[in-house]
Order: C-alpha cells, then sequence, then structure tokens
C-alpha cells in the first residue's frame, strides 16, 4: 500500500510534483493508442536537468522507461526516475522495466502510483527497493488513478472505462421530432468531440444511431486520422447495411458489430467478414437486447480500456439503467427543443428522485457557444 | 443619442468608472421592489470623497437622486453626480431630479445612459446643460440597459422583462415520471432561486404547477420575506382552490389570477375577491388558452417590469413559443432521470434546428453541487 496523500505530500518536493506532472502529461498523449496496456510517462532528472522522457508507445510498446532510458544512455547513471505507474517486473514480450531501470543506474524512482496488475502491484517496487535503489510512490496519485482509471477497471472489473459523450439543447434533447441533430452544436465542441474519440480505444453506438446518421466515427481532427478508435456497433439482429460508411470503411479502421450468435443467415455473417467487419457475438437477454455488461466484458477480453459511448437515446439509457456510465462529457448548445424533441436518453426506470443515477461535477468549460460538463459517476 | 461606446470610453477616467460602478451596484439593491419606476442609483462625490449615496426607495419613490442629494446637505455643492439612469425632467408627484441637481449647486453629472421614458428622454439631460452644468453620458451603458431592461421593455413594447427559471436534471427534467420534482436541486441552488424572487416584481406559474405543488411563491431567506414579489397564476378556468397557500396568504402577499372573463360562476370569481385574490381578464386564444401576449400586457399596465416565470412545462413552451423567455436562469443538478420524466418544456412546434430558440451564454456559476447556467435571448 501506499502512504496516505497527506504524508506521501510531506516527502516530495516541488522539483519532484513539477517533474511528475511532466509525466503525467506525457502518459496522457497516449490515451487511446497504447490498449491493452496503461499509458505510462517516464521523465529522468539529473542534477535537476532532464536527460530522458518517454511514453507507452501505440499498442503498448515500448514502455514509457524504455524510451526514456534511450534517450538518458550514459545520463541515466545516478539521475531520478518520475514514473506515473510502478515500472513492471514481470517477463512479458520484453524485460521488465525495473531491470533496465536497474541496470542503467538510475539512484531513484518516483511512483505516482502502484500497479493494479496483480503480475506487477508492490513486486516492482520490492525489487528496486531490493536492488538498493531510493523508492517513494504515491505523488499526484489521485491524477494518475484517473489517467488510467480505464485500464484500472479492466484489470480490477474485467470491464472498460465508460465515457458517456452527449451534445444536447439546453432541455437535454438530441434531435428535432423530425429527428435533425446536425448540428445542434458548434464547430468548436464538434472538434472537441473528435479530440475525445483519440483518446479513446473504442467508439461505441446503437444501431439506431448507425442508421439514422449513417456516421463514419472516426477522428477527423487534421493530422490526427491514424488516431481513430475501434468502432463498435450494438446491432443483435445485423441491420447494419453492408453499405454503410461504417462498413465500407472497416478495411483502413476497425468494425466491429456487437451481435446476437444466430443474429442472420450465415451468408450475411460472411459478407461481413469479408468486408473486414469483425463479429462479436453476446448470448441476448431475456428481452432479445444484448446485455450490455456482457458486452462490456467481451471487450475487455480484447484489450478494451476506455469507451467512448455516442449514443443514441437507447444505448444512453440502458448505460444509466445498468450503472456503466462512468463518465459524462456533455456538450450543451444554446437553444431549446421541447418535450416531443428525442430525449437525451429514454426512460430507463428512475421514476423516484432516489433511483436517479448521480454525478459529480469535474469541469465545465466553453467549448465555443457551448459548454462542454464533465462529470464522474458517484457511488 | 449618446456617443458610441468608443468615444465615450476615452471620456471617462477610472474614477468615473469606479463611481459609476457603485451607482449601478446600488441601483441593482431596488430591482423587484421600486416598480413600476426603473431602479436608479446616485453616487455623489465631492473632491474624489464620497458625499452622498442614494437609490430608488420601495414603489419607486424617492429617487436615487434625492436620497443621496439628502445626505450631501451642503457638500452638493461642486459635486459630481454619477447616476445609472438620465434625472427626470418632468412634474410627477415630486419636482423633477435635475431641478433638485441644479439647486443643491451640483457641478458635473456622469449619466450611464438615457431614459427610455419619452417624457424625460434627453431631456433632463438638456435641461442640465443649458443651467450650466457639465453633462456627459455613456459610462457603463450596457450594464445600466441590463439592469434596467425591464423598465425599459415595459416603455418600449408595453411588456414586462420575462425570466424564465428553471431546476432541472442533466437531461433537462422538471419531474420524474411520477411527479416528484422536490428537490431535484440542492439547496444552495433553492435559495438563490429565492434570491432571484426578490429581485423580481412577480413570479408567474402555471395553473398546474400551483395544483401539483400547492406552492406558496414567496422570498423565504432570512430578512427578505418582505421582498416577496407580487404572485401570479395563469388560471383560464379558476382551477386554483381557494383552500391552497396562495389564496390563504393573499392578504399578506398580493395574488393576481390571470383569468377568462367568464371563469367561474359570480359566486366564485367573489370569494376570491373576498380573500384578497385580484382578478385580471384576458380574453381566450381560439384554443381557449390565455394568450401571453396579452396577459403579459395588462401586467405592463399595472405597472410590472420584472416577471420570474417559474414553470411548469406548459408555461415555459408558451413562453418559449411565443418569444417571450428574455432571460433563462437554469439550475442544473447532476443526475439524470430520462425520456418518460416530465420535461422542462412540452413540445412548441421547433420541428426543426434552424426553429429553435436560440439563447447567448451570460455566465455559468456553481451554485453548490448544481450549476446556474445564465442565458439571454438572441435576436
Ligand atoms: N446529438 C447527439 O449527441 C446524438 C448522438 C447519437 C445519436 N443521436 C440521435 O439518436 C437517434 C438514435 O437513437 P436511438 O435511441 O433510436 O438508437 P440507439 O441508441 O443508437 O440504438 C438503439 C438500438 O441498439 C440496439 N441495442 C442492442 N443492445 C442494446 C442495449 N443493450 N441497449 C440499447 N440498445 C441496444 C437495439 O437495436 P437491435 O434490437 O436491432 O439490436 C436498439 O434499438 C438518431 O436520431 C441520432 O441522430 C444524437
Ligand atoms: N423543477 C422545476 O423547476 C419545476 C417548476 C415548476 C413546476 N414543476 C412541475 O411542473 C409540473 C406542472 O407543469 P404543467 O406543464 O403540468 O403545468 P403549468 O405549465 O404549470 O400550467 C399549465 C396550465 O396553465 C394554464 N394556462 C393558461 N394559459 C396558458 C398559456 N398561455 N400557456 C400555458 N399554460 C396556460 C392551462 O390550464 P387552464 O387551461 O386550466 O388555464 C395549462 O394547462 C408539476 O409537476 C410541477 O411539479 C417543476
Amino acid at each position: 500500500m501506499t502512504a496516505s496523500p497527506s504524508v506521501a505530500a510531506g516527502r516530495f518536493s516541488d522539483q519532484d510534483r513539477a517533474h511528475m506532472r511532466a509525466a503525467l502529461t506525457l502518459a496522457a498523449r497516449g490515451l487511446g493508442r497504447v490498449w491493452p496496456n496503461p499509458s505510462v510517462g517516464c521523465v529522468l532528472v539529473r542534477e535537476g536537468r532532464v536527460v530522458g522522457r518517454g511514453v507507452t508507445g501505440a499498442g503498448g510498446r515500448p514502455h514509457g522507461e524504455t524510451e526514456a532510458l534511450r534517450q538518458a544512455g550514459e545520463q541515466a547513471r545516478g539521475a531520478t526516475a518520475y514514473v506515473s505507474l510502478e515500472p513492471c517486473n514481470h517477463h512479458g514480450r520484453t524485460p521488465p522495466c525495473t531491470e533496465a531501470l536497474m541496470a542503467a543506474g538510475v539512484a531513484r524512482v518516483v511512483v505516482a502510483c502502484e500497479d493494479p496488475d496483480p503480475r506487477v502491484s508492490g513486486g516492482g517496487l520490492a525489487r528496486l527497493r531490493a536492488a538498493g535503489l531510493e523508492v517513494a510512490s504515491g505523488l499526484l496519485e489521485a491524477e494518475a488513478q484517473e489517467l488510467n482509471a480505464g485500464f484500472f477497471l479492466r484489470i480490477r472489473e474485467g470491464r472498460p472505462l465508460v465515457t458517456l459523450k452527449l451534445a444536447t439543447s439546453l432541455d437535454g434533447r438530441i434531435a428535432t421530432r423530425t429527428g435533425e441533430s446536425r448540428w445542434i452544436t458548434g464547430p468548436v465542441a464538434r472538434a472537441w468531440g473528435h479530440g475525445l474519440r483519440a483518446s479513446h480505444d473504442a467508439i461505441l453506438v446503437g444501431i439506431g444511431t448507425a442508421l439514422a446518421d449513417d456516421p463514419e466515427l472516426t477522428c477527423r481532427l487534421p493530422g490526427m486520422a491514424d488516431r481513430s478508435p475501434v468502432r463498435i456497433v450494438l446491432d443483435s439482429r445485423l441491420r447494419l447495411p453492408l453499405t454503410s460508411r461504417l462498413v465500407r470503411t472497416a478495411d483502413r479502421t476497425p468494425v466491429w458489430l456487437i451481435t446476437r450468435p444466430d443474429a442472420a443467415e450465415p451468408a450475411r455473417m460472411a459478407a461481413f467478414a469479408d468486408c473486414g467487419v469483425d463479429l462479436i457475438p453476446v448470448e441476448p437477454g431475456p428481452g432479445g437486447e444484448i446485455p450490455l455488461p456482457q458486452a462490456l466484458r467481451t471487450l475487455a477480453a480484447r484489450g478494451i480500456t476506455r469507451v467512448l459511448a455516442e449514443g443514441g437515446a437507447r444505448l444512453a439509457a440502458s448505460l444509466l439503467r445498468d450503472g456503466l456510465a462512468d463518465r459524462l462529457e456533455w456538450f450543451r448548445a444554446g437553444l431549446l427543443l421541447g418535450g416531443d424533441a428525442l430525449p437525451a436518453a429514454v426512460g430507463f426506470g428512475a421514476d423516484r428522485l432516489a433511483d436517479a443515477p448521480r454525478y459529480e461535477r469535474i469541469a465545465v468549460r466553453p467549448a465555443g457557444e457551448d459548454l462542454l460538463e464533465s462529470y464522474r459517476r458517484r457511488g
């Protein structure tokens, strides 16, 4: 166990804090492209000077420590390593980072939080201590926990973190009565929405949205096309047309359909496979709907740690009913659409105020003329 | 006409600006209790020292200038008067403020904005100039316009300013499917809501809300009970029970019912009058509903300048459809209720995004755990 934050705080200098913050900033850059691994930032400092920086590479390799040590070379000797997550200590595809830090002659290792992976937890720090390195942990721990919340959830609960993204009117509507939803929010909010895509491993939508909007669900920010996440549709009966934009671009950016094992004729299922679409079978629940807990478990088993759910109203309702919407990113435009317009979430059984899923406000920021409200699920 | 803001800006010093801001702050205190008059703040400054302060009194008398001059006495001679609105120049119940300023020997008068009242507009300033006083206007004009927006609307368009207050979930719901609405927002937001009541001349609700909640609609902030506004219910068929809290307290705080001329038997109408309730007859529209433009005109004719509309969903929809919700004060709690819960506003015909009423964000503030978003109608 790490020391309590108040104890920990006294053990670190302002310098320590600044370097760890830099390591966390590096780590944040990796989110959305390092799965199934956590994103780890590492800053090597010798005599007050930064001699190496690294962040986990695409697909999870190399580790941040490896890259920082490579940059530092001989300068690593006697240096302090600031690492946003406890260094790994198990032999996987590459030798463990603990050994690399020791071999390079690093003198002190400061860690933001311990690894929840049972193969690592505490072991990495113990190994370093045993080798005579000075080791401290718990610096900016809450920030580091939040940063890799998706990875931690996958390890601890076998499911990814789910961020529900919404773009609504002031009165919480995602489309007019006639189905018009483009665009409720302005260009700044939409660009920000693409940025959210880049920092998630996968986007999830219901087939209703895929049919209504024929969306591409890629990250279309200039220079960030390679950051498009896996695109996933909940489609129990394989209603997605083979001519949809999603299917037509499946060879470039992965498309996974979560569907019933008996969703369609074998020929139709084969046609999807031919187009490069991955079919993920999940047994339907009694109502015929695909149970979200099972669906998310299959995604975690495939390594997905961060899912951005982009609607529509039925998917949002299922996530809320099942207590699976961990974060909300709510873009709100300054207009009203009225009670006959499409709701952010259809009814999900909150008949009493006591039943309502509750959220804690994290941040509220202007996004052009719109507002971006960020929330975290309570309890 | 006043000079354009950029020209005006150059004419005023930082001192001028600070004193005018103080005058505006004084004026803000009068909102909600000075109707049918505007709320005017006045600060008298001699040789850099404040020698008098005043704000319009309850019911509109005395004027802010009168009180400031009374405080200053002989010290007013040679002073500068900062007034948030052009001083009146017509003989009403009291002599005009222009004469009082001249008689007291004030040397310079700085005004934030001119009076829209045709009996005054420009005349007060001309009179002062003619008497040899130095006169400047247009300092912090936008703020002054906003402050008395209700009075200006009443003079220019014959209707009060309408602020629509809402307390909703993140997805824009004012009650659960089963009608539970107490309390969606927390104690800080609710106290703030009472503060809003104090700064308005009247509260308006639909009879649906009056029947569902049996509300008192008073300002129950400690020490501010005397700031309760007139309580108005849109009740075309006089469904309000004589035993309701509103009727039972009508002798202490006014209750007005906007109703059809033929709403009920004469005996029932007389019973309301006996309880001290004022019945305001308005001819119904073709659908039987009371047309809001007419209803608001009758309120303006009675002197009301600022109305706080507190719901429910039908009243909000009517205001939005008719383009009469000038401001929104939206308290938003961090929970979701789903698409079967009661909407902030029922449908009002916004079938296309282009039809939606649009609002400009003025401020977003935390109100305890909730958020208060303030908006102004565009166009
Ligand atoms: N403004 C915005 O932010 C925004 C974002 C997205 C969408 N939208 C709008 O939302 C509308 C579509 O919403 P929608 O509610 O009709 O559809 P949806 O939520 O996108 O999709 C719902 C469908 O997904 C399938 N599904 C399978 N398992 C499910 C589960 N566990 N939970 C929920 N759905 C499951 C079901 O179809 P099967 O039974 O066939 O599998 C279900 O009918 C469109 O008008 C779109 O424009 C707006
Ligand atoms: N959370 C919040 O902020 C909040 C605030 C207020 C209310 N509420 C909830 O809202 C619910 C009541 O809402 P509601 O929509 O049923 O009723 P409402 O809007 O309060 O009242 C509507 C009624 O007012 C009368 N009316 C007359 N002229 C009208 C006009 N021009 N426009 C609209 N209404 C007119 C009509 O009845 P007649 O035809 O009989 O005249 C109409 O049915 C309650 O559940 C209450 O708890 C919540």
